[in-house]
This record gives C-alpha cells, structure tokens and sequence, in this order.
C-alpha cells in the first residue's frame, strides 16, 4: 500500500482541541443516566423559546441553501448596535471568523499575539496559516497589556483580547484598553473576542463598539449566539469592523458558511431581550452561590465576569474531573490551560449549581 | 483615519463566488410574489419528512454544542457505505472540506488542476492557500483526463474531479478513471466531488467508494446532504479516505464545524430511502421533459448524469436570466463558466419544469 499524500508541514505542530464532553457520550461510556454539562459555557435556561418557535417553522425551507449574505440577520445585528451592515461579518460560530481572520491576515512566519492562558482556537487559526503565536503570560489570571504590546514584532498582524478572557474569566477594562491601542500600530489588527459580554457587570468593561462606529480600522469586535443566546448548537457568530475589513474576510468565506436556521433562530433570539435578561439574572446569582461554597470549602477562585468559575480545587484536575463524571457531573480540567489543579465551571441553574458542589464535595472528602 | 490592516497578497486575487440567487431576495428587488428557484440544484420535493421531524425534535437541544466528532452521523454513514467511521470526515457542507483540502495539503505556490468550466470552489479553496489553479479545458463538455494527468507538476498536490461535472453534468466513468489513477503519482491526492452521485442513472459510473475500501491512498471522495438529500440549508457534507487523509484534515478542523440540527437531520434523511427514491424519479422524469421541450425550441444541451441541464439558449444568458426573473424563475447565467449563451437550469417538479418552459417561450419570443 502506497503511503498517503503528505499534509503541509505546519500543520503537524497542531495540537486536537479538547472539546467539553458531550452528555451523551458519558451516557455511553460510563453508563451514568442523569448528566449535567458545565463543561462548554453554554447557557442552563437553553435557548430562547421563541428561537427554537423560529426554526421550527423555519423547518420545512431547509432543502433550500442559506443566504449567503445573511441579509436579515446583518439587517436585525445593524440596526440592535447601531452601525451599517457593511460592518458585519456572520460566520459558522464565532470559531470560524477566527480561521477566516488568519486566512486573511497571516502568512507563513507571521506573528499572532496572545495571552496565556486563553482560549486555544486563536493559536490554532494562526498555525493552519503557519503563523507563529507568541503567547504572553497574563499577570494575576489578567491580560498584561503592556507586555502584550511590547511583544508586537514587525511580523506582527494580529493580536488577541479575550475579554472577558477564557478560561479566567478577567476582563480589560476601557482605560487599559484605551492606551493599549495607542501603542498599536495601524498595521497590526486587534481581535476584541468578546463571546461572554453580555455577562459583565463590571463598569470598567470597553464600549468597543464605539471604536467601530468612529471609524478604527484596526479593530474587530467578535460576538456570538453560543452563549447567552443560547444557540451553540447552531453555530453562530460575527464579527464588527470597518467595511475594508469586513470586505477582507468575505474574500476567504465560504459562500453558505452560516446555515439557514441559525440565521432564522439568531434574529429571533436577539429581539427576546426577556430572555438575555433572565439568563444574567441566573448567572448573577449562580454566582453568588459557588463564590460561598468555594469559599466554605477553603477553594481560591478567580472572580469572574463570564458564565463560568476558575478554580483551585488543590488537587490534580485530571482525578478530580474523572471522579466528578462518574457522579454525572462533567467540568473542564485546568491542565489543559496549564494549571493543573484548576477547573473550570460553568455557571449553571441552582439546581446544577447545588449538585456540582454536593458532587465536589464527595470527591474532596468533604460531604 | 489610518488605512486598515493589509490583508495577505494572495487573497486579493479572489473573485467572490456569484450564487443563486435567493428567492426572498428577488420577491424583495423585483416585487415578484411567486417566485420559483431552479438556479442551485437543490431538491425540488424538499427534504425528507423525516429529517424534518428530526430536527424539531432536536430544536430545543440547540443550546448545547453538536458533536464536534459527529459520532452517531458516522456510524450511520460507515454503516451505509460499508467503511470504518475512521474514513470519514464531516463538513459544514462539501465547501468547508474543499478549503480543509487546501488547508491540510496547498503550501503558497503550490498546484492543483481542475477541469474548465466545473465548480468554481476547487481554485477559491487553493487560493486562499496561495495555490494555483491549473486549469484543463473540458472536451465536449467532459474532464480531459489525459489531458488533466499531463498537467501534474511535481508542485502538484491535489486534482479535482467534479463527478458528475457542475454546470456540465457529464461523469468520468469506470474504465476512464481506472486508468487516470494509475497515471497519478502517489504524492497526489485525487479528489471525486460526487455531489450529484444519486442522480446518476449510467451504468460506467465509478463504484469510487471501492478504491478507499480496498486502501488506495491517494483518492478523498466527497458527498453531500445538500442534493438529493434536501439539507443544503443545514450544510452537512462528507468525505470518505483512508485514514490518514482523514486524520490530517482534522488536524485543520474546527471543532465544532458541522451544527447539531444538520447532525440530527442528516441520520434521518439518510435512512428514508423512499426519499431519495422518489426524488431519483421527479428527476428522471423532468430530465426527459426538459430534453424534449429544448429539442422542440430548436436548442442544443448538454445531456447530464446530474439533476440540471446546461442548455445553448443562443442569446446572452444574462439577458435572459434577467428577462426570466421578471417571470418569477432563477436559473444560472453560464457567463460564470465562460459559455456566455448557456443556461445552467436545475431540473424541478414537472410544474416548475413547465413554469420554466413557459417562461423561456415568451422570452424567446417562441411563446
């Protein structure tokens, strides 16, 4: 048998991504019936009812390809931030956007910046283009700006704010952002991943919008329906930036990248603002609750401004995770950020809540 | 204002893709109320029944993650086409495993060669990978496959053959190809784009699927939901290889590529054969009709092995197209292929046929 074509050498170094598990495959593998997933950041109410109303009756259309332009989706988004159309790009989860953003900005042996730890699909992005992340550690779980921007080389073309930061769940707040931008160069483009947005209390969080709308050529904002919207599943997100932008990454998409029913239940989710507002509402006060327990349990946590918690639980995250799903309970571990007694957990109902640390609880020795 | 970031020299050379138009989108423009699309190749009877109840079952689950390994639609296709889940890679349609092909296989500067005229996707994927298209004019409407095995360089990577041909509709048989993969070097990856494949009625067509069960590691062949199946707006394509071709396009995946709903729909609709059976007649039934009333008007057409037919209407097809749109039909202009005075029509429901038909007669002045 003759051996098979060779891939590109760059994409060798690619490490597989680490997904959540999904509920049913703990069902399948460890035979475990009631399972509770604050593993992946998704919203606990689900999605919003009049969403999935939209796609039901949507349905029957999908024999039909997408429209390509994502017409009355970019319409609905222009018109909920106040800017045109010609600022908006949807993409295939927000996931996609970051790929297109590399197809569209790096070449081989260009430069990416990013904080460590951060969400992984930025580096991943950059190495399909055989771009090169220089990671930068963050300070007390926070993003350092000021090393960021002195970590920018002149093969620098995209650095990476995740805001509120994965798995940390810090945020940068407008003025860091503010002088940080005034040491970028027009050159070099600044990703604003702000995925968990809609769950920052936080005064201090950046209008980015705002950027956008005065005309800032160098930054994109990415949002997305996977989280407080409540469509992961669909597989939706978009990103915000001047039209020479926008323009350049319609170049590298796919021409029926964002599927018809995402498109139908993403208009309807963003106009249910009751919805959002009680999602925020459970999260707050979520919470809450697992700041109390953790510290009855003597855990450090890092406060949060997102839908999920990263916590020391003082012992090896890979036991405590293996332990946690036997008990139906799936988290992430830590190791796979580099902190290999951290978990990190999504803010769920009060009853997930109190059954995720009730589970904790037996597997520290503590019940 | 600063100008923007530069984007990569290489994608500036894209030409946006020109797809169908939607059928919202003329009733929006043209004031048409009853508008018939015939333009993408979608199919005419809509999806299954049961994918659609599939996928409402599925609607309030859409909040989670889909799968990002896609196991229970794996199973189901390893099981329908007698392979290993292990052949098999899953897209957000057959286009995003187009650019995973360029993604895992094009370095800048490298070759693929593609037919001329076929589906315009094969250079868009290379070019964003800085690739070249080499592009081997058709005889007759058919793939040069001499010709094509001529046109291999040693920076070579990837051949595409669209069969059947889009907008052609003429297959490259059995025999035929037999002897163009002995010509191939191992090095090079022969792709099958077999998105028309259930709608071939002649006898010579590949049994492609055989090459990759029997361990040949040079050949991806590519299938679709979109056709035959009904899904094209839930995009869920297919690629079947060995193993390793397999594993190095995951390595350029994203993780949650294919949507949950597309996952739950695509099961479903692959077991209602009654479907597909009955969606094979519609066609064989429209296509003689078609063949007729085109004779009858003195044209000449491609005979096709697909569900469309490129047709000679002897007059600039974007006149006509323009003049059939007025009448509520959509049907492709073939100055996209480079045939300014064909038509690329899919074959519809014997009313939309006639619709069709009806139309082209008064734009012809025939009526």
């Amino acid at each position: 048998m003759a051996t098979a074509p060779q891939c590109r050498e760059a994409i060798l170094a690619i490490k597989p991504y680490v997904p959540g598990k999904p509920i049913e495959e703990v069902q399948r593998e460890l035979g475990v019936k009631d399972v509770i997933k604050l593993a992946s950041n998704e919203n606990p109410l689900g999605p919003s009812p009049d969403a999935v109303q939209a796609l039901r009756e949507a349905s029957e259309r999908v024999y039909l390809y997408p429209d390509g332009n994502c017409y009355y989706l970019k319409n609905a988004l222009a018109e909920k931030l106040s800017v045109s159309t010609e600022n908006i790009i949807v993409g295939n989860g927000t996931d996609e956007i970051l790929k297109m953003l590399a197809e569209a900005y790096v070449n081989p042996g260009d430069d990416i910046v990013v904080a460590e730890p951060t969400f992984s699909e930025y580096e991943f992005a950059a190495q399909v283009m055989a771009g090169r992340a220089i990671k930068v550690p963050c300070r007390s779980f926070r993003h350092d700006l000021k090393a960021m921007a002195a970590s920018i080389t002149p093969r620098t073309r995209l650095v990476f704010i995740c805001n509120p930061n994965n798995p940390t769940g810090t945020i940068v707040g407008q003025v860091v952002l503010d002088s940080f931008l005034k040491e970028v160069p027009p050159s070099v483009l600044v990703v604003l991943d702000e995925a968990y947005a809609d769950y920052v209390t936080a005064e201090h969080y950046p209008d980015s919008l705002a950027y956008i709308r005065h005309g800032r050529a160098n930054v994109i904002v990415l949002r997305t329906f996977s989280k407080i919207y409540g469509l992961a599943g669909l597989r939706v997100g978009y990103g915000v930036a001047v039209p020479e932008i926008i323009r350049n990454l319609n170049r590298v998409r796919e021409p029926f990248n964002v599927n018809l029913l995402a498109q139908a239940a993403a208009i309807a989710a963003l106009k249910d603002e009751a919805h959002v507002k009680k999602s925020r509402e459970v999260n707050i006060e979520g919470k809450q609750y697992l700041y109390e327990q953790f510290t009855t349990l003597g855990l450090q946590y890092v406060p949060t401004e997102a839908n999920f918690i990263f916590v020391d639980i003082q012992r090896d995250s890979r036991t405590v995770f293996q332990e946690l799903l036997k008990r139906g309970v799936i988290v992430r571990t830590g190791d796979i950020f580099g902190y290999d007694t951290y978990l990190r957990v999504t803010i769920g109902t009060p009853r997930q809540n109190e059954r995720f640390i009730q589970a904790l609880r037996e597997v520290l020795g503590r019940a």
